[in-house]
Protein backbone atom coordinates (compact mmCIF):
# COMPACT_ATOMS: atom_id res chain seq x y z
CA UNK A 1 0.00 0.00 0.00
CA UNK A 2 0.88 3.82 -0.55
CA UNK A 3 1.51 5.96 1.95
CA UNK A 4 -1.17 7.95 0.48
CA UNK A 5 -3.53 5.52 0.52
CA UNK A 6 -3.27 5.17 4.42
CA UNK A 7 -3.38 9.23 4.75
CA UNK A 8 -6.62 8.79 2.75
CA UNK A 9 -7.95 6.06 4.71
CA UNK A 10 -7.39 8.30 7.88
CA UNK A 11 -8.73 10.99 6.56
CA UNK A 12 -11.72 9.13 5.51
CA UNK A 13 -12.48 7.30 8.64
CA UNK A 14 -11.29 10.32 10.95
CA UNK A 15 -8.98 7.90 12.82
CA UNK A 16 -5.32 6.05 12.56
CA UNK A 17 -6.63 3.06 15.30
CA UNK A 18 -4.49 0.02 14.39
CA UNK A 19 -5.87 -3.29 16.32
CA UNK A 20 -3.81 -6.11 17.16
CA UNK A 21 -4.91 -9.13 16.45
CA UNK A 22 -3.39 -10.91 19.50
CA UNK A 23 -5.37 -13.68 19.53
CA UNK A 24 -5.42 -16.29 22.15
CA UNK A 25 -7.44 -19.20 22.67
CA UNK A 26 -7.83 -18.62 26.58
CA UNK A 27 -9.08 -15.23 25.98
CA UNK A 28 -11.46 -15.81 23.04
CA UNK A 29 -15.20 -16.71 24.01
CA UNK A 30 -15.96 -20.47 24.74
CA UNK A 31 -18.46 -20.54 22.12
CA UNK A 32 -16.04 -20.34 19.57
CA UNK A 33 -13.70 -22.70 20.72
CA UNK A 34 -16.02 -25.46 18.89
CA UNK A 35 -15.74 -23.62 15.50
CA UNK A 36 -13.13 -26.27 12.97
CA UNK A 37 -10.96 -22.67 13.23
CA UNK A 38 -11.42 -20.74 16.45
CA UNK A 39 -8.68 -17.77 15.77
CA UNK A 40 -9.92 -17.22 11.75
CA UNK A 41 -13.31 -17.14 13.42
CA UNK A 42 -12.89 -14.71 16.44
CA UNK A 43 -10.20 -12.47 14.37
CA UNK A 44 -13.49 -12.58 11.31
CA UNK A 45 -15.93 -11.63 13.40
CA UNK A 46 -13.38 -9.18 15.57
CA UNK A 47 -12.39 -7.58 11.41
CA UNK A 48 -16.55 -7.19 10.34
CA UNK A 49 -17.02 -5.81 13.49
CA UNK A 50 -14.42 -2.82 13.88
CA UNK A 51 -13.44 -2.36 10.21
CA UNK A 52 -15.06 1.37 10.26
CA UNK A 53 -13.21 1.98 13.02
CA UNK A 54 -9.64 1.25 11.94
CA UNK A 55 -7.35 1.93 9.70
CA UNK A 56 -4.90 -1.09 10.43
CA UNK A 57 -5.02 -4.45 12.01
CA UNK A 58 -1.80 -6.20 13.55
CA UNK A 59 -1.16 -9.75 14.23
CA UNK A 60 1.12 -10.29 16.67
CA UNK A 61 3.11 -12.85 14.80
CA UNK A 62 3.99 -14.81 18.29
CA UNK A 63 0.26 -15.46 18.86
CA UNK A 64 0.14 -17.26 15.87
CA UNK A 65 3.17 -18.93 16.04
CA UNK A 66 2.82 -20.71 19.60
CA UNK A 67 -0.16 -23.02 17.84
CA UNK A 68 2.40 -24.15 15.09
CA UNK A 69 1.09 -25.40 11.81
CA UNK A 70 -2.98 -24.81 12.55
CA UNK A 71 -1.92 -20.95 14.11
CA UNK A 72 -0.18 -20.28 10.83
CA UNK A 73 -3.14 -21.50 9.01
CA UNK A 74 -5.32 -19.03 10.66
CA UNK A 75 -3.01 -16.34 10.11
CA UNK A 76 -2.73 -16.83 6.36
CA UNK A 77 -6.73 -17.20 6.48
CA UNK A 78 -6.70 -13.81 8.20
CA UNK A 79 -4.58 -12.15 5.77
CA UNK A 80 -6.44 -13.79 2.58
CA UNK A 81 -9.85 -12.42 4.29
CA UNK A 82 -8.23 -9.13 5.43
CA UNK A 83 -6.99 -8.44 1.56
CA UNK A 84 -10.31 -9.58 -0.52
CA UNK A 85 -12.90 -7.61 1.94
CA UNK A 86 -10.99 -5.23 2.98
CA UNK A 87 -8.15 -4.24 1.03
CA UNK A 88 -8.06 -0.18 1.89
CA UNK A 89 -7.05 -1.80 5.52
CA UNK A 90 -2.73 -1.05 6.20
CA UNK A 91 -1.52 -4.60 7.41
CA UNK A 92 1.33 -5.47 9.73
CA UNK A 93 3.15 -8.19 10.63
CA UNK A 94 4.35 -7.45 14.09
CA UNK A 95 7.44 -9.93 14.26
CA UNK A 96 9.97 -7.91 15.90
CA UNK A 97 12.38 -10.05 13.02
CA UNK A 98 16.11 -9.47 12.05
CA UNK A 99 18.77 -11.42 10.07
CA UNK A 100 21.22 -10.95 7.64
CA UNK A 101 21.17 -9.81 4.11
CA UNK A 102 19.42 -13.14 2.35
CA UNK A 103 17.89 -14.23 5.45
CA UNK A 104 16.34 -11.11 5.70
CA UNK A 105 15.23 -11.17 2.36
CA UNK A 106 13.84 -14.46 3.14
CA UNK A 107 11.49 -13.25 6.14
CA UNK A 108 10.93 -10.10 3.64
CA UNK A 109 9.21 -12.44 1.27
CA UNK A 110 7.25 -14.47 3.85
CA UNK A 111 5.28 -11.92 5.04
CA UNK A 112 5.00 -9.32 2.13
CA UNK A 113 4.73 -12.11 -0.81
CA UNK A 114 3.56 -15.17 1.02
CA UNK A 115 0.99 -13.63 3.40
CA UNK A 116 0.81 -10.09 1.17
CA UNK A 117 1.16 -7.86 4.41
CA UNK A 118 1.83 -4.20 3.81
CA UNK A 119 4.50 -3.92 6.55
CA UNK A 120 6.55 -5.96 8.86
CA UNK A 121 8.12 -5.08 12.74
CA UNK A 122 11.73 -5.34 12.46
CA UNK A 123 14.89 -5.11 15.14
CA UNK A 124 17.46 -3.10 14.51
CA UNK A 125 20.10 -4.69 16.70
CA UNK A 126 22.04 -6.42 13.28
CA UNK A 127 22.32 -2.92 11.53
CA UNK A 128 22.19 -1.88 8.21
CA UNK A 129 22.46 -4.95 6.47
CA UNK A 130 19.81 -6.72 8.05
CA UNK A 131 17.13 -3.96 7.51
CA UNK A 132 18.16 -3.01 3.97
CA UNK A 133 17.26 -6.19 2.47
CA UNK A 134 13.49 -5.05 4.16
CA UNK A 135 13.25 -1.88 2.25
CA UNK A 136 14.07 -3.07 -1.52
CA UNK A 137 10.13 -4.25 -1.49
CA UNK A 138 8.17 -1.40 -3.40
CA UNK A 139 4.71 -0.26 -1.79
CA UNK A 140 5.82 -2.34 1.68
CA UNK A 141 7.00 -0.53 4.70
CA UNK A 142 9.49 -1.50 7.67
CA UNK A 143 8.65 -0.77 11.07
CA UNK A 144 11.95 -0.31 12.66
CA UNK A 145 11.48 -0.88 16.76
CA UNK A 146 13.18 2.63 17.85
CA UNK A 147 11.36 3.19 21.54
CA UNK A 148 9.83 0.27 23.10
CA UNK A 149 7.07 0.72 25.73
CA UNK A 150 8.31 -2.30 28.28
CA UNK A 151 10.87 -1.78 31.05
CA UNK A 152 13.10 -3.42 29.32
CA UNK A 153 13.70 -0.36 26.73
CA UNK A 154 15.79 0.97 29.90
CA UNK A 155 18.62 -1.80 29.36
CA UNK A 156 19.96 -0.10 26.28
CA UNK A 157 17.66 1.86 24.26
CA UNK A 158 17.51 4.92 26.46
CA UNK A 159 21.17 4.54 27.35
CA UNK A 160 23.71 7.05 25.80
CA UNK A 161 25.88 5.83 23.35
CA UNK A 162 28.32 7.81 21.79
CA UNK A 163 26.80 10.84 23.60
CA UNK A 164 23.03 10.41 22.50
CA UNK A 165 20.49 7.47 23.32
CA UNK A 166 20.61 4.67 21.39
CA UNK A 167 17.19 5.21 20.51
CA UNK A 168 17.98 8.53 18.69
CA UNK A 169 21.30 6.72 17.03
CA UNK A 170 18.82 4.29 15.99
CA UNK A 171 16.76 6.77 14.32
CA UNK A 172 19.60 8.64 12.70
CA UNK A 173 21.30 5.83 11.37
CA UNK A 174 18.08 4.04 9.67
CA UNK A 175 17.53 7.17 8.05
CA UNK A 176 21.30 6.67 6.09
CA UNK A 177 19.77 3.26 4.81
CA UNK A 178 18.91 2.92 0.95
CA UNK A 179 15.09 2.88 0.88
CA UNK A 180 14.78 4.75 4.45
CA UNK A 181 11.92 6.59 3.19
CA UNK A 182 9.62 3.55 3.25
CA UNK A 183 10.90 3.22 7.24
CA UNK A 184 8.24 3.64 9.72
CA UNK A 185 8.81 3.34 13.67
CA UNK A 186 7.59 2.14 16.99
CA UNK A 187 7.85 4.48 19.45
CA UNK A 188 6.20 3.40 22.96
CA UNK A 189 3.66 6.61 23.97
CA UNK A 190 4.70 5.55 27.53
CA UNK A 191 7.14 7.92 26.91
CA UNK A 192 5.08 10.26 25.03
CA UNK A 193 7.55 13.33 25.78
CA UNK A 194 9.93 11.87 24.14
CA UNK A 195 8.08 12.02 20.98
CA UNK A 196 9.32 15.35 20.80
CA UNK A 197 13.03 15.67 20.52
CA UNK A 198 11.88 11.70 17.79
CA UNK A 199 10.24 14.30 15.49
CA UNK A 200 13.10 16.67 15.00
CA UNK A 201 15.08 13.64 14.04
CA UNK A 202 12.12 11.94 12.25
CA UNK A 203 9.71 14.90 11.57
CA UNK A 204 6.99 12.88 8.60
CA UNK A 205 7.93 9.29 9.24
CA UNK A 206 4.74 7.15 9.94
CA UNK A 207 5.12 5.73 14.00
CA UNK A 208 3.35 2.89 15.32
CA UNK A 209 2.55 3.57 19.17
CA UNK A 210 1.77 1.05 21.36
CA UNK A 211 0.62 1.31 24.62
CA UNK A 212 -2.32 3.57 24.77
CA UNK A 213 -4.57 3.17 27.07
CA UNK A 214 -3.45 -0.29 29.00
CA UNK A 215 -0.20 0.44 29.25
CA UNK A 216 -0.85 3.97 30.41
CA UNK A 217 0.14 6.33 27.43
CA UNK A 218 -1.90 9.45 26.89
CA UNK A 219 -3.74 9.91 23.39
CA UNK A 220 -3.71 13.59 23.65
CA UNK A 221 -0.33 13.54 24.41
CA UNK A 222 0.77 11.09 21.50
CA UNK A 223 -0.98 13.87 18.93
CA UNK A 224 0.29 16.84 20.93
CA UNK A 225 3.81 15.61 20.31
CA UNK A 226 3.84 13.35 17.62
CA UNK A 227 0.54 14.32 14.56
CA UNK A 228 2.18 15.66 11.43
CA UNK A 229 0.83 17.17 8.68
CA UNK A 230 -0.17 13.56 7.24
CA UNK A 231 -1.28 11.88 10.78
CA UNK A 232 2.02 10.36 10.53
CA UNK A 233 0.71 8.26 13.70
CA UNK A 234 -0.84 4.80 13.84
CA UNK A 235 -2.19 3.77 17.58
CA UNK A 236 -2.28 0.40 18.30
CA UNK A 237 -5.23 -1.09 20.62
CA UNK A 238 -5.25 -4.68 21.05
CA UNK A 239 -6.63 -6.31 24.76
CA UNK A 240 -8.71 -3.06 25.46
CA UNK A 241 -10.75 -3.97 22.39
CA UNK A 242 -10.37 -8.01 21.39
CA UNK A 243 -11.30 -9.32 24.98
CA UNK A 244 -13.68 -6.34 26.09
CA UNK A 245 -16.34 -8.99 26.51
CA UNK A 246 -15.94 -12.77 26.69
CA UNK A 247 -19.90 -13.36 26.09
CA UNK A 248 -21.55 -13.92 22.73
CA UNK A 249 -21.87 -9.61 22.29
CA UNK A 250 -17.59 -10.00 21.89
CA UNK A 251 -17.91 -8.18 18.43
CA UNK A 252 -20.15 -6.14 19.03
CA UNK A 253 -18.63 -4.56 22.32
CA UNK A 254 -15.52 -4.87 20.81
CA UNK A 255 -17.10 -2.16 18.14
CA UNK A 256 -18.19 -0.13 21.03
CA UNK A 257 -14.97 -0.05 22.39
CA UNK A 258 -13.16 0.77 18.93
CA UNK A 259 -15.75 3.34 18.28
CA UNK A 260 -15.21 5.10 21.80
CA UNK A 261 -11.09 5.32 20.55
CA UNK A 262 -11.87 6.16 16.84
CA UNK A 263 -14.16 8.90 18.36
CA UNK A 264 -11.71 10.47 20.47
CA UNK A 265 -8.84 10.19 17.67
CA UNK A 266 -11.75 12.29 15.60
CA UNK A 267 -11.93 14.83 18.19
CA UNK A 268 -7.79 15.10 18.13
CA UNK A 269 -7.74 15.50 14.25
CA UNK A 270 -10.50 18.45 14.29
CA UNK A 271 -8.09 19.79 17.24
CA UNK A 272 -5.31 19.45 14.91
CA UNK A 273 -6.72 20.12 11.35
CA UNK A 274 -9.68 22.12 11.88
CA UNK A 275 -8.37 24.59 14.52
CA UNK B 1 19.07 -30.75 27.22
CA UNK B 2 21.35 -30.57 30.05
CA UNK B 3 24.61 -28.54 29.26
CA UNK B 4 26.68 -30.99 30.41
CA UNK B 5 25.27 -33.76 27.94
CA UNK B 6 26.48 -31.08 25.37
CA UNK B 7 29.59 -31.57 26.69
CA UNK B 8 29.94 -35.04 27.04
CA UNK B 9 28.84 -35.39 23.22
CA UNK B 10 31.42 -33.19 21.94
CA UNK B 11 34.17 -35.07 23.94
CA UNK B 12 32.72 -37.96 22.73
CA UNK B 13 32.49 -37.19 19.14
CA UNK B 14 35.61 -34.63 19.27
CA UNK B 15 33.54 -32.08 17.37
CA UNK B 16 32.19 -28.73 18.18
CA UNK B 17 30.33 -28.45 14.92
CA UNK B 18 27.08 -27.42 14.58
CA UNK B 19 25.11 -27.97 10.92
CA UNK B 20 23.58 -25.09 9.95
CA UNK B 21 20.44 -26.17 8.37
CA UNK B 22 19.72 -23.49 5.98
CA UNK B 23 17.94 -25.58 2.95
CA UNK B 24 17.27 -23.32 0.38
CA UNK B 25 15.14 -24.89 -2.51
CA UNK B 26 17.06 -23.23 -5.25
CA UNK B 27 20.29 -24.49 -4.50
CA UNK B 28 19.36 -28.25 -3.25
CA UNK B 29 19.82 -31.22 -6.30
CA UNK B 30 17.12 -31.01 -8.69
CA UNK B 31 16.32 -34.88 -7.82
CA UNK B 32 15.08 -34.10 -5.19
CA UNK B 33 12.59 -31.47 -6.04
CA UNK B 34 10.08 -34.37 -6.99
CA UNK B 35 9.77 -35.77 -3.55
CA UNK B 36 6.68 -34.82 -1.84
CA UNK B 37 8.76 -33.02 0.68
CA UNK B 38 11.89 -32.05 -0.79
CA UNK B 39 13.08 -30.13 1.94
CA UNK B 40 12.85 -32.61 4.44
CA UNK B 41 14.57 -35.12 2.09
CA UNK B 42 17.22 -32.84 2.18
CA UNK B 43 17.49 -32.34 5.63
CA UNK B 44 17.01 -35.64 6.23
CA UNK B 45 19.77 -37.06 3.51
CA UNK B 46 21.99 -34.44 5.19
CA UNK B 47 21.51 -35.47 8.66
CA UNK B 48 22.15 -39.20 8.38
CA UNK B 49 25.49 -38.57 6.30
CA UNK B 50 26.66 -35.92 9.05
CA UNK B 51 24.99 -36.57 12.49
CA UNK B 52 28.63 -38.55 13.57
CA UNK B 53 31.12 -35.42 12.97
CA UNK B 54 28.40 -32.46 14.57
CA UNK B 55 27.13 -31.99 18.42
CA UNK B 56 24.47 -29.83 16.88
CA UNK B 57 21.83 -28.50 13.61
CA UNK B 58 20.81 -25.17 13.84
CA UNK B 59 17.69 -24.35 11.38
CA UNK B 60 17.35 -21.08 10.43
CA UNK B 61 13.69 -20.35 11.00
CA UNK B 62 13.80 -17.78 7.95
CA UNK B 63 14.42 -20.64 5.35
CA UNK B 64 11.47 -22.19 6.60
CA UNK B 65 9.04 -19.77 6.92
CA UNK B 66 9.66 -18.18 3.36
CA UNK B 67 8.34 -21.25 1.59
CA UNK B 68 4.84 -20.78 4.22
CA UNK B 69 2.48 -23.70 5.33
CA UNK B 70 5.13 -26.23 3.49
CA UNK B 71 7.79 -24.63 4.83
CA UNK B 72 6.56 -25.33 8.77
CA UNK B 73 5.64 -28.52 7.89
CA UNK B 74 9.27 -29.65 6.64
CA UNK B 75 10.59 -27.73 9.65
CA UNK B 76 8.27 -29.43 12.13
CA UNK B 77 9.27 -32.94 10.83
CA UNK B 78 12.62 -32.09 10.22
CA UNK B 79 12.57 -31.90 14.18
CA UNK B 80 10.76 -34.70 14.91
CA UNK B 81 12.87 -36.72 13.09
CA UNK B 82 15.93 -35.46 15.05
CA UNK B 83 14.40 -35.81 17.98
CA UNK B 84 13.23 -39.33 17.74
CA UNK B 85 16.47 -40.45 16.13
CA UNK B 86 19.36 -38.32 17.19
CA UNK B 87 18.14 -36.94 20.76
CA UNK B 88 21.65 -36.57 21.40
CA UNK B 89 22.10 -33.71 19.20
CA UNK B 90 21.71 -30.42 20.51
CA UNK B 91 19.43 -28.29 18.22
CA UNK B 92 18.93 -24.54 17.79
CA UNK B 93 16.46 -22.68 16.21
CA UNK B 94 17.92 -19.65 15.08
CA UNK B 95 15.00 -17.48 15.07
CA UNK B 96 16.54 -14.44 16.32
CA UNK B 97 13.09 -13.47 17.89
CA UNK B 98 12.07 -11.12 20.67
CA UNK B 99 9.40 -9.55 21.93
CA UNK B 100 7.88 -8.02 25.60
CA UNK B 101 6.43 -10.66 28.65
CA UNK B 102 3.65 -12.87 27.50
CA UNK B 103 4.47 -12.63 23.66
CA UNK B 104 7.98 -13.72 24.09
CA UNK B 105 6.80 -17.06 26.30
CA UNK B 106 4.61 -17.59 23.22
CA UNK B 107 7.51 -17.59 21.18
CA UNK B 108 9.44 -19.81 23.70
CA UNK B 109 6.40 -21.79 23.23
CA UNK B 110 6.45 -22.71 19.75
CA UNK B 111 10.47 -23.51 19.69
CA UNK B 112 10.80 -25.02 23.44
CA UNK B 113 7.72 -26.84 23.51
CA UNK B 114 5.40 -27.06 20.07
CA UNK B 115 8.78 -27.99 18.28
CA UNK B 116 11.01 -29.28 21.05
CA UNK B 117 13.73 -27.18 20.28
CA UNK B 118 17.40 -27.20 23.01
CA UNK B 119 17.56 -23.76 22.59
CA UNK B 120 16.33 -20.76 20.54
CA UNK B 121 18.67 -17.16 19.36
CA UNK B 122 17.35 -14.31 20.66
CA UNK B 123 17.95 -10.50 20.01
CA UNK B 124 18.49 -8.18 23.14
CA UNK B 125 17.65 -4.76 21.82
CA UNK B 126 13.93 -4.70 24.04
CA UNK B 127 16.04 -5.82 27.15
CA UNK B 128 15.12 -8.10 30.08
CA UNK B 129 11.23 -8.55 30.19
CA UNK B 130 11.88 -9.33 26.41
CA UNK B 131 15.10 -12.34 26.94
CA UNK B 132 13.80 -13.43 30.81
CA UNK B 133 10.53 -15.40 29.56
CA UNK B 134 12.90 -17.39 27.48
CA UNK B 135 15.11 -18.02 30.65
CA UNK B 136 12.48 -19.77 32.49
CA UNK B 137 12.38 -22.96 30.50
CA UNK B 138 14.58 -25.91 32.38
CA UNK B 139 17.27 -27.78 30.40
CA UNK B 140 16.64 -24.95 27.30
CA UNK B 141 19.02 -22.39 26.33
CA UNK B 142 18.98 -18.89 25.07
CA UNK B 143 21.41 -17.92 22.89
CA UNK B 144 21.60 -13.85 22.81
CA UNK B 145 22.59 -12.22 19.93
CA UNK B 146 25.89 -10.14 21.47
CA UNK B 147 28.33 -9.54 18.50
CA UNK B 148 27.27 -10.45 14.76
CA UNK B 149 29.49 -11.59 11.94
CA UNK B 150 28.15 -8.71 9.40
CA UNK B 151 28.63 -5.57 8.33
CA UNK B 152 26.22 -3.62 10.19
CA UNK B 153 27.22 -4.97 13.52
CA UNK B 154 29.31 -1.66 13.16
CA UNK B 155 26.28 0.49 13.02
CA UNK B 156 25.35 -0.12 16.62
CA UNK B 157 27.00 -2.94 18.45
CA UNK B 158 30.41 -1.92 18.57
CA UNK B 159 29.69 1.64 19.41
CA UNK B 160 30.15 2.94 22.93
CA UNK B 161 27.16 2.93 25.41
CA UNK B 162 28.40 4.62 28.46
CA UNK B 163 31.44 4.17 28.05
CA UNK B 164 32.13 0.58 26.35
CA UNK B 165 30.32 -1.15 23.64
CA UNK B 166 26.97 -1.97 23.28
CA UNK B 167 27.84 -5.72 22.99
CA UNK B 168 29.49 -5.79 26.10
CA UNK B 169 26.97 -3.99 27.56
CA UNK B 170 24.46 -6.41 26.33
CA UNK B 171 27.34 -9.48 28.06
CA UNK B 172 27.15 -7.64 31.38
CA UNK B 173 23.45 -6.72 31.51
CA UNK B 174 22.40 -10.15 30.64
CA UNK B 175 24.40 -11.84 33.31
CA UNK B 176 21.84 -9.78 35.63
CA UNK B 177 19.01 -11.27 34.49
CA UNK B 178 17.55 -14.21 36.23
CA UNK B 179 17.74 -17.52 34.99
CA UNK B 180 20.85 -16.17 33.39
CA UNK B 181 23.10 -19.50 33.59
CA UNK B 182 20.83 -20.71 30.66
CA UNK B 183 22.25 -17.87 28.57
CA UNK B 184 24.54 -18.42 25.67
CA UNK B 185 26.04 -15.76 23.02
CA UNK B 186 25.87 -15.80 19.60
CA UNK B 187 29.56 -14.31 18.87
CA UNK B 188 30.81 -13.51 15.17
CA UNK B 189 34.11 -15.61 14.06
CA UNK B 190 35.17 -12.48 12.30
CA UNK B 191 36.43 -10.90 14.99
CA UNK B 192 37.88 -13.30 16.50
CA UNK B 193 40.34 -11.07 18.86
CA UNK B 194 37.15 -9.64 20.17
CA UNK B 195 36.92 -13.21 22.07
CA UNK B 196 39.31 -12.54 24.50
CA UNK B 197 37.49 -9.42 25.66
CA UNK B 198 34.25 -11.28 25.86
CA UNK B 199 35.44 -14.50 27.91
CA UNK B 200 36.80 -11.80 30.42
CA UNK B 201 33.07 -11.29 31.07
CA UNK B 202 31.65 -14.79 29.91
CA UNK B 203 34.25 -17.02 30.46
CA UNK B 204 32.03 -20.03 30.85
CA UNK B 205 29.29 -19.54 29.24
CA UNK B 206 28.82 -21.19 25.65
CA UNK B 207 29.05 -19.06 22.34
CA UNK B 208 27.59 -20.23 19.20
CA UNK B 209 29.94 -18.55 16.84
CA UNK B 210 28.76 -18.43 13.30
CA UNK B 211 30.91 -16.77 10.24
CA UNK B 212 33.93 -19.84 9.98
CA UNK B 213 34.96 -20.40 6.85
CA UNK B 214 33.24 -19.08 3.97
CA UNK B 215 32.97 -15.40 6.04
CA UNK B 216 36.47 -15.75 6.74
CA UNK B 217 36.97 -16.26 10.22
CA UNK B 218 39.79 -19.05 11.64
CA UNK B 219 38.80 -21.94 13.68
CA UNK B 220 42.64 -21.71 15.49
CA UNK B 221 41.76 -17.91 16.37
CA UNK B 222 38.41 -19.02 18.02
CA UNK B 223 39.99 -21.69 19.71
CA UNK B 224 43.04 -19.73 20.79
CA UNK B 225 40.59 -16.93 22.11
CA UNK B 226 37.62 -18.55 22.89
CA UNK B 227 37.93 -22.34 24.44
CA UNK B 228 36.92 -22.75 27.74
CA UNK B 229 37.57 -25.94 29.92
CA UNK B 230 34.14 -27.25 28.66
CA UNK B 231 35.29 -26.56 25.07
CA UNK B 232 32.67 -23.50 25.61
CA UNK B 233 32.16 -23.23 21.66
CA UNK B 234 29.91 -24.21 18.94
CA UNK B 235 30.95 -23.53 15.77
CA UNK B 236 28.31 -23.12 12.29
CA UNK B 237 29.13 -24.09 9.13
CA UNK B 238 26.07 -24.19 6.48
CA UNK B 239 26.37 -23.69 2.83
CA UNK B 240 29.98 -24.89 3.01
CA UNK B 241 28.66 -28.41 3.80
CA UNK B 242 25.00 -28.57 2.47
CA UNK B 243 25.99 -27.86 -1.15
CA UNK B 244 29.33 -28.50 -1.59
CA UNK B 245 27.91 -31.07 -4.43
CA UNK B 246 24.31 -30.47 -6.51
CA UNK B 247 24.90 -33.89 -7.41
CA UNK B 248 23.21 -37.48 -6.20
CA UNK B 249 26.41 -37.25 -4.11
CA UNK B 250 25.36 -34.42 -2.05
CA UNK B 251 25.04 -36.46 1.43
CA UNK B 252 27.99 -38.06 1.01
CA UNK B 253 29.97 -34.93 0.03
CA UNK B 254 28.17 -33.05 3.17
CA UNK B 255 30.05 -35.82 5.03
CA UNK B 256 33.41 -35.31 3.66
CA UNK B 257 33.35 -32.14 4.03
CA UNK B 258 31.95 -32.02 7.90
CA UNK B 259 34.51 -34.70 8.42
CA UNK B 260 37.29 -32.52 7.46
CA UNK B 261 35.76 -29.73 10.05
CA UNK B 262 35.40 -32.24 12.73
CA UNK B 263 39.48 -33.17 12.31
CA UNK B 264 40.49 -29.56 12.54
CA UNK B 265 38.35 -29.50 15.34
CA UNK B 266 39.62 -32.92 16.98
CA UNK B 267 43.36 -31.52 16.56
CA UNK B 268 42.29 -28.28 17.90
CA UNK B 269 40.70 -29.85 21.05
CA UNK B 270 43.86 -32.37 21.37
CA UNK B 271 46.52 -29.30 21.42
CA UNK B 272 43.99 -27.64 24.30
CA UNK B 273 43.28 -30.45 26.34
CA UNK B 274 45.96 -33.31 25.79
CA UNK B 275 49.00 -30.92 25.92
Amino acid sequence: MKIEHLVAEIRKKKSFLCVGLDTDLEKIPEHLLKEEDPIFAFNKAIIDATHQYCVAYKPNIAFYEAYGLPGWKSLERTMEYLNADYPEIFTIADAKRGDIGNTSTRYAKAFFETMDFDSITITPYMGKDSVEPFLEFEDRHTILLALTSNEGAFDFQTKKLEGEELYKKVLKTSKTYKGSERLMYVVGATKATYLQEIREIIPESFLLVPGVGAQGGSLQDVCKYGMTKNVGLLVNSSRGILYASAGSDFAQIAAVKAEEIQKEMEHELERYFLS
